[in-house]
């Protein structure tokens, strides 16, 4: 791609280090900020940097916070031994949403994936195992993905924290809600039926 | 969506108002900066501030340049008489990857679109027909999208200038090379068959 302006290319570089977009597309991007006001381009950078500078990760769940403690931390009114163990920020968020959760979380920041080069020492594993150690953990929920990677780094943090006196479930795998039986792939139709549940559970409000 | 820190919500609400940039998208492009060095985040955003505020346009032909007059109109071996009208910047770029073009452009910045508020006088149409009226140019090629609003902004322009000795000319519209007829739209097949071109001519090498 040949660039009338070396400040546009420039941009338009920076721009495409940002996973998911290519050079035409931030190209697309920095011509509408072209055209937009100056303010507009102005608004992006500056909130762009404060974030990266300013934000804070939670001393306890490792979510991200503009404090030390994570609102969901501090909040007494949430049952603080029930840790729902996640990958990322964005899972907090989606489970937040569903509004059926009033434990704490604990976010690893990935997954376990020696192809990637991200062991356990990687992630924030240890602290969650102090944690159980320093006791006052009832349960700890896995929610991470249900891929090799997932089971993986379920699987270590099991053999960490077998010996404590605390309980271990993972999410349910199932079909979805309103999804058709013949579209499921076998895996999970297989362990919906193996993990099927008694009917008058099933009936559970969301 | 609930965001656990004011920070990152003001981030992903700038990056969203980029388009086709969506909340969701917005949060995995603003998260993946958090995982990166701090540097990462700072040249972004000098990038993007840095360009908004010193790029110029050619004032010759409206390019996008870091100088007052663009490297296309300041090169002598270009041939000043022939000017293409493109809408957007973008478009420059296509045609001079091609290597068939060796005039130079006018950059509009648009098409005339009612529909989107947009009329002769927020584009860079006036400038053209200067050019023109102050003669020296042989020939003006047509080469704004085949739509409504671009054919609407060429008649536009052809109207301003048809009293004046100027050759105009429209790129030619047909079906894709490598493309197969079955495929193609009636519209494009009907001109292609339409304004067919002598078989010696279709032996141009590209």
């Amino acid at each position: 791609m040949e660039f009338s302006s070396k400040l546009l290319e420039k941009a338009v570089n920076e721009m495409s280090q940002l996973p998911g977009i290519g050079k035409r597309t931030a190209l697309r991007l920095v011509l509408h900020l072209l055209k937009q006001p100056q303010e507009q381009t102005q608004y992006l950078s500056q909130a762009l940097t404060t974030m990266r500078e300013d934000i804070k990760h939670c001393t306890s769940c490792n979510n991200i916070s503009d404090y030390d403690l994570c609102e969901i931390c501090s909040n007494t009114n949430r049952n603080h031994q029930i840790i729902c163990v996640v990958e990322d920020i964005r899972d907090v968020m989606a489970i937040e949403n569903t509004g059926q959760f009033k434990g704490i979380y604990h976010v690893l920041g990935g997954k376990i994936s020696p192809i990637d080069g991200v062991g356990p020492s990687q992630l924030h594993i240890n602290p969650l195992i102090e944690k159980v150690k320093q006791g006052g953990v009832r349960e700890i929920i896995f929610a991470l993905s249900s891929t090799m990677e997932g089971d993986t780094t379920n699987f270590y943090i099991y053999k960490q924290i077998m010996d404590y006196p605390v309980e271990l479930s993972t999410i349910a795998r199932g079909i979805s809600v309103g999804d058709e039986l013949e579209y499921a792939d076998e895996v999970t139709l297989g362990r919906s039926i193996l993990q099927r549940v008694p009917f008058e559970k099933s009936m559970v409000k969301n």
